[in-house]
């Protein structure tokens, strides 16, 4: 017998009282949002989200690894963190539906500071047309740790291992600047200005995947997360496909152009510096160039053929008569020290 | 045109080479597994599921504050963050597709350890039905951390809110036991053997969680993470009632009588220890006790009733009148200062 109405869901979620409960109500919505693929928002056990295929990846940063708090606000930690994420769904062409944010932080950064990176976190979701879904927030002994669930509806995701040798292989945007801006921090260097917007703000390509796949175009495609190279690698090997590279193609941004001690040191920072957070996808031979010019358009950022997917493995620098020479770089390793 | 066969993505992931990328194929399954629910497995930027409302959940521990390696193994650290996270699937009745493991520790562990870690989360998400879906590894500055998502399917998931004056509030298990590890671990003393093993593999209580929603059983649910005084309260507060408990009913865990100092100690324990994973549900009055053999016969565990539904907010003892004393002890929060 149900004698009196308990609260409204939507009017968002309801916790007991107590510090960590308080904490936890400052990051999430007020009213939950009514959108068709949120059938549970935030605030109970689980979310629950619909749609035709989930997509669903995974992205860890940690503090002294992956940034430093004298080099970003806790904001722009969050959205950061989140962007990473949200570009895993781009790769896929996925739409983003939101996110689940687990924090660990210090007991210093239990109040202003957690809300902070979660604010972050939630307006790099919403730009992105996705919602805070839920999370978890606990201590840490001494770093700040934030691992970001991307959630997206993907009915037909993009992989990486449709590309087909003779394939083009494309870029969106400009390569090497979030490196830049590293190699300067820890040089102890101005830093670029440009660099620096591209590494505290990368914009996933979630738009722009969405826009190439509606039309057919990736047979196979990627996020630069830890470099050309490297990323390219995956994709090679996950298509049973050499990789063909042209230097000269390498759309290196300008402010790599502008600072990198030579031409050899742009090229590596392009295709090694990672946390670029483009695209690369292969497509079929002539289709996309038509329509390169509507892209850029559209989202006035570059797209470029950098060279030709072929028989073998791995990824080669190539030049006009089809001769392979090894690239003599890698993507960023998280085990090894390369930095 | 396709000259010659790609990699069959059902042969399972192909990564490039590298130390990095080594370490993830040693976690990742060789062969995908064909079900229905996972249309993208683990190794591509996504995984991608499918089924009629997907929910979600993620629960983060980090090394010095959920768990330390002198108590637990690597792979029981694995295996008891699984289970933590299933353990919300569990409380909206879902039934589990798969897990996302994000993993950051420490360089010194990059090799064998993390090959542990993930050995325990895979087999804890393989015991209850699902598989590891994807992740991300990455080094930490000097603690392991490990985040994981639990996916599920839910079609009418049980929520926290729909609990209603006169309900019945009913418990699977017993309490206490995970709590009385910790605290004789942190007091030096020899831990009870029953005890250790409900903190290092609790058994999160997804096939129960369904027969009672199968059943219609249950008008709201929580799992038991922070313990039933604390966990209980969020019920209340979501469901705008009341949560009435009766001493004399509550299941405490047999190690918990055996080693707690006093009644008032072992109720302590089993009210605010934490960490059980166990089921906190209501069902309409009457309703269950018929059924509650018939679960105990299938499932090998306690059905208890221990309280009412009532007016107000909150969570009180209650005696034979209906008289109402408050608890004087709460779940474990992250940033107080309780153990």
């Amino acid at each position: 017998m149900r004698s009196r109405t308990p609260p409204n869901p939507a009017d968002g979620p309801h916790l007991a009282p107590g510090a960590e409960f308080d904490l936890i109500r400052r990051f999430l919505p007020r009213h939950a949002h009514a959108r068709p693929d949120v059938r549970v928002g935030a605030g109970d056990d689980c979310a629950v989200v619909a749609g035709d295929g989930i997509a669903l990846s995974c992205d860890m940063s940690v503090e002294g690894v992956h940034f430093r708090r004298d080099w970003l606000s806790l904001k722009e930690i969050g959205c950061r963190a989140t962007a990473a994420a949200l570009s895993d769904l781009a790769a896929v062409a996925a739409r983003p539906v939101g996110i689940l944010v687990s924090l660990a932080l210090p007991e210093a950064d239990a109040g202003m500071h957690a809300v902070q990176v979660m604010e972050g976190a939630r307006r790099a979701a919403e730009s992105a047309g996705g919602v805070l879904l839920g999370g978890d927030v606990t201590r840490a002994p001494a770093h700040l740790a934030i691992d970001v669930t991307a959630v997206g509806e993907a009915p037909h995701p993009v992989l990486r291992s449709g590309a087909a040798m003779g394939d083009e292989v494309w870029v969106t945007g400009e390569l090497g600047a979030a490196g830049l801006f590293v190699e300067q921090m820890l040089a102890g260097a101005e830093p670029d200005a440009a660099a620096r917007k591209r590494y505290a703000g990368p914009e996933p390509r979630l738009r722009e995947a969405r826009w190439l796949a509606e039309r057919g175009f990736p047979t196979a495609m990627i996020d630069l997360s830890d470099g050309l190279a490297g990323d390219a690698a995956h994709l090679s090997a996950a298509s049973g496909v050499a990789v063909l590279l042209a230097p000269e193609l390498i759309p290196i941004h300008p402010a790599v152009l502008r600072h990198a001690a030579s031409a050899e040191d742009a090229l590596r920072l392009a295709l090694a510096g990672g946390e670029d957070y483009e695209l690369c996808f292969t497509a079929a031979l002539g289709a996309l160039e038509p329509f390169a010019h509507e892209f850029q358009r559209e989202f006035g950022i570059r797209l470029t053929c950098v060279g030709r997917a072929g028989g073998g493995d791995g990824v080669w620098w190539t030049d006009a008569e089809g001769n392979r020479t090894p690239l003599g770089l890698q993507g960023y390793q998280h085990f090894r020290e390369e930095r």
